[in-house]
């Protein structure tokens, strides 16, 4: 059905798109180096995601710090919650396993035994499937039941145990202070909602997005960038009012057409559909329009840099996959080497988050808001005579603590009265204890006027795996051409074929030979073309080796380089250049002082190479003569 | 002698420019969370930084991982000697203070005593300023001279001892595996130095470059930005042979004159002088042409971004500051309101990394070089016959122990010729041990043509601290202006004067009222407006509060956006605008339809502000007609 080839590791490792981090070391699981054109491209990726999101949608970016303090953890769930199971061999304790990984592996095994029956084989898959959504003790009888053992050794297994995927830190000296460094950008985001919320004028709906490295101590990651230790993530939270999730940009994207593969046909072994997203949210497959909105715009983005239509799909989350606050979630998969590969996941996690930092930090994150309609209701107040009471009784704290009590939510100053029904009652203000006696505060009963609606916003949370959509691209990108051009070499050498936004350097610069190389005048203009590219911003790159014209052709269309400029003899005399395209091999010739813009519309879009090579004297073949038709 | 303007704390919280991290939680020191004009302003920075220094330097960027294994770190020295001293109270644990800046601060209190002698002024002065060069041995002898207590308790103090300053992590589920937060981005550039020199070409020199966040577990974090625990660098490494330090462009920058303040100034109580690069390097001051070189582009690139020249010194470091295998140290210091503050530092450290991580990791980072007159010297290697006798004697591994032997550097050859001599010799090959008998191993001496020049190269290292020249940039920019433009008033309201290229926005879109913001055909020219601006790389923001025009664009001043768009009742005719800019507050009158590329130009620089005044109807007063001159 698909047929992608697989980038090969090679290439990636020796024109160092990426490798193993520390490698002189022999390095260590999970972490990798970005090398020249790797982080090269990775950066093009998030410049092109700010563009799309940040600046296109307007919203806030922020960037917190990566170390997090234990109670901003603990309030998020992380503390208790971020965890695989694992199993270690009961005689060899460095061997542990990922407990549902080791299962899934042992059920694969078990499926491939041949004539298997039916009933076996549904048996299999199931448990399989489910692997990781099993509770401990459900883990362990699992466990029992199929005899599994440690697979190298063969000795028993230990119960399964929780095992947390932070990565733990001592913040100062002292080491009292317990942190971990964060395990997704999007708590950063919720900790700052309320200052965030101040900057866009107390307005809703709003997104506030951050890009940044997040850590998770992984058991077992993966070969290659898709299960790293480290790893860079780009989220947007988009903050909306809980009955208002319709979006004003909605109409502008409804037609667009996405393979949508629905949990119940998952579910029912169906196949995905083919959808309109308008279509989508308005049967409800979509919970709402700012869920539909998003999923488009990621889909827009990610074909954007380069990745193929056919090969993104958005998988909805099965009802137990999904946390039992979410309302809907889906995750934009791209195919390739591993499969269908999750690389966006685009949750509504209504107000979860932010009611658990409310309640945590003891800071109140509702969103107030006016209504049209005021009503009245009855509320318990501090009478006025108490007030002044107590500004007197706690001299200079008086104001403080009369100002607290009255700030405080109605269900506090229930608790509060009446707990001075039968005696006296303490609150803590700024750290401090005060006590309120019986006839020192006291509370009556008033109708008010309500003028606002107060509600904690709901949360649209897309969030980009980008190590994963650059593992993707890669290999969307490539293709294999015959070596040296000739059709019968049966040795080829790879191509990645970057969109001028993504490619790692938007053109190579490439003396014919040592002689062009040494020349003054080469170098002359070489000077000032380069600074012209500088200005426009087009990174570039040059190799002045001894290599053929061809080999060094070659070896940029190995890069992803989308152009590339060949200074020769007649440049010398003329000043004209030879203009080369990575993907169609054709080449143009200009003079070079045409060339700066011209780069920049090609790169920029605003021109076709098509068109391009129609303007100048153009060939399609490096033995022809440029011609002008 | 100087008079900036603190910027006010208030500005920057209020603004949310940047707070305290997990201020929600009552945060913890030493982290901060940069807010969306502040994220905006730093992605700027580092955005010129890549182009002044990336493309421009056609340097190779890399990024590699925070999280660093314990070996790598042990040889860079950061296990051992990245220490701060600290003393604790001997009867309460909980306080501890960093040793050196207590004594400063006992010393300079000292230094407080009216009409002390200047015998004892010259003692104290001397212990203040040497306070972070003593020993272990000598600062607890000074902290027993002095009598130096607990500050708050009065109790005694304990010894002074050794606290490291990286924050510590375990890796992996086992924890065998013990990892740190990097302190500095150099180590990534340092192990990954020999795939860089491939993807050069091996050729030198070259330079590679890291942007990235570094972690160090400060004592005591100073407020504001200046000492965090988690900050963000931008590291060059420069490799070139240490016996040709000169620049191929140091002639392009020569004649920059810098204020220079150099150790024996420091040493002799003298004033900095002001001097060009090209006399400092030819008279010795500066080491070499390479670090002349990026000492101009350092200066250059802080000028670009807004800071002022005459607030920016580099300050040599002094023998004792020095690490001993360093030849030359500059730091770039800034003026503000911390005093001279070092936020970039510049120094040729020799070939020490390099050979430390070629050491630990057994791994040649040896530069080969062509010689262009090859010489003869004598060698040991193994004979023909004891080849082949290996390759027989260790089957399928025969091969690959044979290639070792021959890949060994004399020493190593030396070492297993001396050994074989009085019995078996032992090697090391993939992890396993080979015996070589006597028999087996025999070697000879040969005269050999030598015609590779091999050498671990030298490496300036150009070290920037991103966010304390954000900092610094905060205050060069804030000046003051009377509140509602009334010269009498006193209340001041601030300007931050941004760059255009630093500025977190380059424009704000402001409708004059409440009946504009709601009019259709407003949304409908700013929908085609922003898409211009988004397609054009600039970012912008709008203010549709209910608030005065003039009050909206002092907020706007304040956040230091450059320019100002109105939409008013005569947009909805004819669809012009007025454009104010922030420094000058005059304003102009043009057709919505040019506005997009006169803020394109104005932004990049190639059309200045009072040209376009000059151009367009304009005014210099809001109460003022437009008029045409």
């Amino acid at each position: 059905m698909y047929c992608l080839l697989p980038v090969r590791q090679e290439l990636c490792k020796r024109r160092f798109f990426y490798r193993q981090a520390s490698d002189i070391y022999g390095g260590v699981a999970g972490f990798y180096t970005y090398g020249p054109p790797g982080s090269a491209v990775k950066n093009n990726i998030i410049s092109l995601w700010r563009q799309t999101f940040v600046i296109s949608e307007h919203l806030l970016e922020i960037e917190d710090s990566c170390i997090m303090q234990h109670s901003v953890l603990k309030a998020s769930g992380h503390v208790d919650r971020f965890n695989d199971f694992m199993v270690k061999d009961v005689k060899d304790e460095s061997k542990f396993f990922r407990a549902d990984k080791l299962l899934e592996e042992v059920m694969e095994a078990k499926l491939q035994t041949p004539g298997i029956a039916d009933a076996q084989r549904h048996e299999y898959t199931t448990v399989r499937n489910q692997a990781d959504a099993y509770s401990q003790k459900e883990m362990w009888e699992i466990f029992q039941k199929y005899e599994i053992k440690s697979p190298e050794t063969g000795n028993d297994l230990s119960e399964p145990y929780e095992f947390n995927l932070m990565f733990p830190t001592p913040i100062g000296p002292g080491g009292y202070l317990q942190g971990y460094l964060r395990p997704e950008t999007a708590q950063g985001i919720f900790l700052n909602y309320k200052f965030c919320l101040e900057q866009n004028s107390n307005r809703l709906p709003f997104g506030v997005a951050q890009v940044g490295r997040s850590f998770r101590n992984e058991i077992a990651p993966r070969a290659g960038l898709t299960r790293q230790r480290e790893f860079t993530q780009a989220e947007i939270e988009y903050f909306v009012n809980p009955k208002q999730k319709d979006h004003p940009k909605f109409a502008s994207v409804e037609s667009t057409v996405l393979i949508l593969f629905h949990a119940d046909a998952q579910l029912n072994a169906k196949d995905p559909v083919k959808m309109t997203v308008g279509e989508a949210v308005r049967s409800g497959l979509i919970n709402n329009e700012t869920l539909g909105y998003f999923i488009v715009k990621t889909w827009q983005f990610l074909v954007s840099i380069g990745l193929k239509k056919e090969y993104i799909r958005f998988r909805q989350h099965l009802p137990t996959e999904m946390a039992h606050y979410a309302c809907d979630c889906w995750d934009a998969e791209i195919f390739g080497s591993y499969g269908w590969l999750e690389c966006v996941g685009i949750a509504d996690r209504s107000a979860f988050d932010l009611t658990a930092h409310a309640n945590a930090a003891k800071c109140d994150l509702q969103y107030k808001e006016s209504l049209e309609k005021p009503f009245e209701r009855e509320v318990l107040i501090l009478t006025k005579k108490s007030g002044v009471d107590i500004m007197k009784a706690f001299k200079k704290d008086g104001k403080m603590v009369k100002e607290f009590i009255e700030a405080q939510p109605q269900e506090e100053l229930e608790c509060v009265a009446k707990k001075l029904e039968t005696g006296d009652a303490e609150v803590q203000v700024d750290g401090r204890s005060f006590t309120l006696t019986k006839g020192l505060a006291v509370f009556e009963r008033k109708k008010e006027k309500v003028t606002v609606n107060a509600f904690t916003p709901g949360v649209i949370e897309p969030s980009f795996g980008i190590d994963r959509i650059f593992s993707m691209l890669l290999e969307h990108v490539y293709s294999a051409r015959p070596k040296d051009d000739k059709e019968d070499d049966k040795q080829t050498r790879g191509v990645l074929s970057f969109a001028a936004s993504s490619a790692p350097y938007k053109c190579v610069i490439l003396p014919l030979d040592q002689r062009i190389a040494r020349d003054k005048r080469y170098l002359q203009m070489l000077d000032s073309f380069t600074r012209e590219l500088c200005e426009q911003g087009l990174s570039f790159t040059s190799d002045e080796s001894n290599a053929t014209i061809g080999r060094r052709y070659a070896r940029n269309d190995e890069l992803g380089v989308p152009f590339a400029v060949t200074f020769d003899f007649e440049t010398m005399e003329d000043s004209s250049v030879t203009l080369r395209e990575r993907d169609t091999m054709w080449q143009i010739r200009l003079p070079l002082s045409l060339l700066g813009e011209l780069l920049r519309c090609l790169c920029k879009g605003s021109e076709s190479w098509q068109s391009a090579f129609q303007r100048f004297p153009h060939k399609k073949n490096s033995n022809e003569e440029f011609r002008k038709d």
